[in-house]
C-alpha cells in the first residue's frame, strides 16, 4: 500500500525531533523512527557516536534498539532525516523493514537503490529542513562527519 | 597482504570464546573480535539480544561498539564466528573494514560474498567448533535464532 504523503511528512517530523535533539546535545543531527504496521510509534531515537562514545549507534540503529525485541519487522517504516548508510541499510534488508522513509538524499546517498533492488519501498521526501540540518553540520565539523561515515 | 592462517585460527579463538560466553549468559553463541591493522585487539564482544534484550547488539556490532571510536578501519580485521548478516556486512562495508574472518557459513550464509565484491578480504575458515556451536544453538531454540535474523 502506498504511504499517504501527510502521513510521511508526520512521521518526518519525528525524525527531525529526535536529529534537533541530537544537535542539541552536541552530536550529529541525524534521526529516525520505527513505526509499526498500524502506525503506532514503536521507537525513535538519533545519532549517538559523540553523546555515547558509541560509533555502533546511528540514528535508525537506535530507533530499532529502542522499538525493543520484534518477533516480525513486516509492514513496519524506518524513517530517517537521511538516506541509510550500508550499515543502516543492512539492517533494514536483515530484519525485512517494508518501507523507508528518507528526509533527504543530496548531502549523503546510502544504500536505498539497494534496498529498492530488494523490495524495499522507498519513500524520498527530499526535505529542505533535512537537507539544510545536515549541509550546516558538514560545513561546521567535517571531521566529525567523515568519522561517522568511515570516510 | 595474505593473513597466516595460523594467526586467523589465534584471532577466530577470541570470536569462540565470545560466543561461548554468550552461550553460557543464556544467549545466542555469536562472538566476534576487531583486531587493528598492527595485529592490537581493539575489541571483542557477543550477540546480546536475550542479555540485554538488543535486538540491535549482534556479534560484530558488540565487537565494534566495544572498539570504540577510530578514525580509521584501513587495515582492520572483523573476525567472527559465523558468516556476518547483512546488518554486520553493512557495517563492515560502511566503516572499510579490510578483512573479516570467518568461523562457518555453513549454518547461516550472510552477506560476505557481496564483501568480496566490494574489495573485503574474506577468510573462511570453516571451523567444526563453530558449525557444532550453531548447529545445537539453532536445534535447541529455533524460535531465537529466526527472530535473530528476522526470518
Amino acid at each position: 500500500m502506498t504511504l499517504d504523503p501527510d502521513l510521511a511528512r508526520t512521521w518526518l517530523a519525528t525524525a527531525v525531533e529526535e536529529a534537533r535533539a541530537s544537535l542539541a546535545e552536541g552530536g550529529i543531527p541525524i534521526g529516525a523512527a520505527l513505526y509499526g504496521a498500524d502506525g503506532t510509534l514503536l521507537g525513535r531515537g538519533h545519532n549517538r557516536r559523540v553523546q555515547d562514545d558509541d560509533p555502533s549507534v546511528h540514528g535508525e540503529t537506535d530507533a530499532f534498539r529502542n522499538a525493543g525485541r520484534q518477533r516480525s519487522y513486516r509492514g513496519t517504516t524506518m524513517v530517517t532525516t537521511l538516506s541509510p548508510c550500508w550499515y543502516c541499510s543492512g539492517l533494514v534488508r536483515q530484519f525485512g523493514i517494508s518501507r523507508v522513509v528518507i528526509g533527504e538524499a543530496r548531502t549523503f546517498h546510502g544504500g536505498h537503490d539497494w534496498l529498492a533492488g530488494h523490495g524495499v519501498e522507498i519513500v524520498l521526501l527530499d526535505d529542505p529542513e533535512c537537507v539544510a540540518l545536515m549541509t550546516e553540520f558538514i560545513a561546521a565539523r567535517p571531521e566529525l562527519w567523515n568519522e561517522d561515515i568511515g570516510a
